[in-house]
């Protein structure tokens, strides 16, 4: 049994539409899932005709779930009414895409709950089209968990050899030190090793944890968070018995490649964590929200405003995106 | 004419004095260099013995400059008095190697102020043993600051396609933001760029700055030090003439790997700057000090206290450290 993976659309003013149906009609997408295109229909038929993507697509109509026969060259589509393809400005922010962006993903959440889907994949969507059309959220991550009653989800990156989560997201630099408390960095690494367990089938996950400071602070020489905060932290969650390591000095830790020894890499902030991700794999990796009761993935890129409506899009980490859910749906389900 | 290397024996309970020699021996360096050690003639003649580091070497006492003549197997020692083999202790950290270090650095200072030698490259100490030893300075780069009356040195990272230099070196992370101010920015930019003219030869340098925080701030959305610090700093700059551009959201930007079109990038603290560093040239980047009346490299590693006096120690980054130190020097010269 193929499991059945909703894509939602993204913002229709960025690549969103385009690498939605890229993946969707992709052959290793195709063999392994049934992908599920959500958003308006006019917009993926208006995609699909004017950038050449498949020839001869039938856009099939669906409600609550698939027809029971697809042709190969058919996709089904929960459609989002009321937009259409004269509603696209590429490149630009508008209000329209961002409620649209917002539907698909309601839309797409539902079906997962519903388990009218197995999981889903989301296309980017712009932060400020998303506030400008209402939404108070800072992005998916943060919405899906709210439409999903998740307190505290958590952002794990996955690549071939580096498989990294962090800490703190998309917060101030500033900030960042006064967010890494006892209690937060426990759920964090706890709820980490949860999830490299039921999601990706590593019985005993080795967990490596950086450091906040320079050099992790050098025992205290440069600042005390590992003293205080990190190192206490690592004695208590390896007494409830997960094997945590650290915390790493995080220039030394990528550059021994010792990130190949772990199953997970803790960032303490997103530079420290995206930095070496997106050096080792740019637009190959995938962004996995772990903590929801739904499975979601997205691709490691925005909304590429500067080549929308081109049809030059790379699908690459779209596609690894639905690859990565099909893999989390099969270890999930057993 | 060959210009005349100072080479520090580093502290001697780490792989200083193997790398030291190594260097000094090795074909590439007595090429385009007279290496002249600096440090305790007696250790580095038990050293070469123990570890077998070139046959038949002869070490020539030197005091104030190179003999006339010097035999291929020859290689001069600037004497450091007071310690001999009997006091080495592999990987420990001991006051009298921290004072041993200390002495051999202002030795090749003096030597390099006083037109002895024409630059000095030097090989690791450890922190904790200058202390030890009396030292109040954190390392090299303010030590040899000191010793040559300059309050702002700039640490600089060599390696084959990324420069990178740092605002913020060894600060704890929760004094890296109040550390990035318009007039300490400004100084380091001017700095880099003058660095990059007079020491690299690049007539017109692109500077590419950094954002201090994730996604460079999005606009203000995730910390505001780029709206009121660093994108005035840079209009100040250009205004001067300088070519800076950014700041650019630091993920991005190795992920693009847009640093290979640029002839320096300014990274807002440590670990921005040494994670994609260490990632792309672990133990082949060079440390450079901008901004001193003398030049000064160094290799990009510690005392690795883990392997000392084993024999086995890759002496690839402080060879790069010389070669980086004798290229400066002819740039200087013209």
């Amino acid at each position: 049994m193929k499991p059945i993976v909703a894509i939602t659309i993204g913002d229709f003013n960025g690549i969103g539409p385009e690498i939605a149906l890229k993946a969707a009609v992709d052959k290793r997408v195709r063999q392994i899932a049934h992908p599920l295109l959500v958003g308006p229909q006019s917009i993926f038929e208006y995609t699909a005709q004017k950038l050449s993507i498949a020839k001869n697509l039938v856009f099939t109509s669906v409600d609550r779930q698939l027809p029971a026969r697809m042709s190969a060259n058919s996709i089904p589509v929960v459609d989002i009414p009321g937009y259409s393809e004269r509603d696209i400005r590429p490149g630009k922010i508008t209000a329209q895409a961002g409620k649209c962006a917002g539907e698909a993903i309601e839309r797409a959440v539902g079906l997962c709950l519903n388990e009218l889907a197995h999981g889903m994949v989301t296309a980017p969507i712009s932060k400020e089209a998303f506030h400008k059309a209402g939404y108070q959220y800072d992005g998916h991550t943060e919405f899906i968990a709210a439409l999903t009653h998740v307190a505290n989800p958590l952002m794990i990156f996955l690549s071939p050899d580096l498989r990294i989560a962090l800490v703190t997201i998309h917060r101030p630099l500033r900030d960042v030190p006064f967010s890494i408390t006892q209690p937060h960095l426990t759920r964090v690494a706890q709820l980490f090793a949860k999830s490299l367990q039921s999601d990706f089938g590593i019985i005993k996950p080795r967990i490596a944890m950086l450091g906040l400071n320079p050099h992790a602070g050098e025992h205290g020489e440069i600042g005390n968070e590992e003293e205080t905060i990190i190192l206490p932290t690592i004695a208590l969650l390896r007494r409830k018995g997960i094997n945590v390591a650290g915390p790493f000095p995080a220039d030394a830790f990528f550059g021994a490649k010792l990130y190949k020894e772990a199953d997970g890499v803790l960032a303490m902030y997103h530079d420290q964590g995206l930095i070496p991700l997106k050096l080792l794999y740019f637009h190959q990796a995938v962004n996995f929200t772990a903590g929801l009761p739904i499975v979601r993935t997205s691709p490691d890129h925005g909304t590429a405003f500067d080549i929308a409506g081109e049809g030059t899009a790379d699908p690459t980490s779209m596609i690894a995106a639905v690859t990565a859910a099909v893999e989390i749906i099969r270890i999930r389900h057993g």
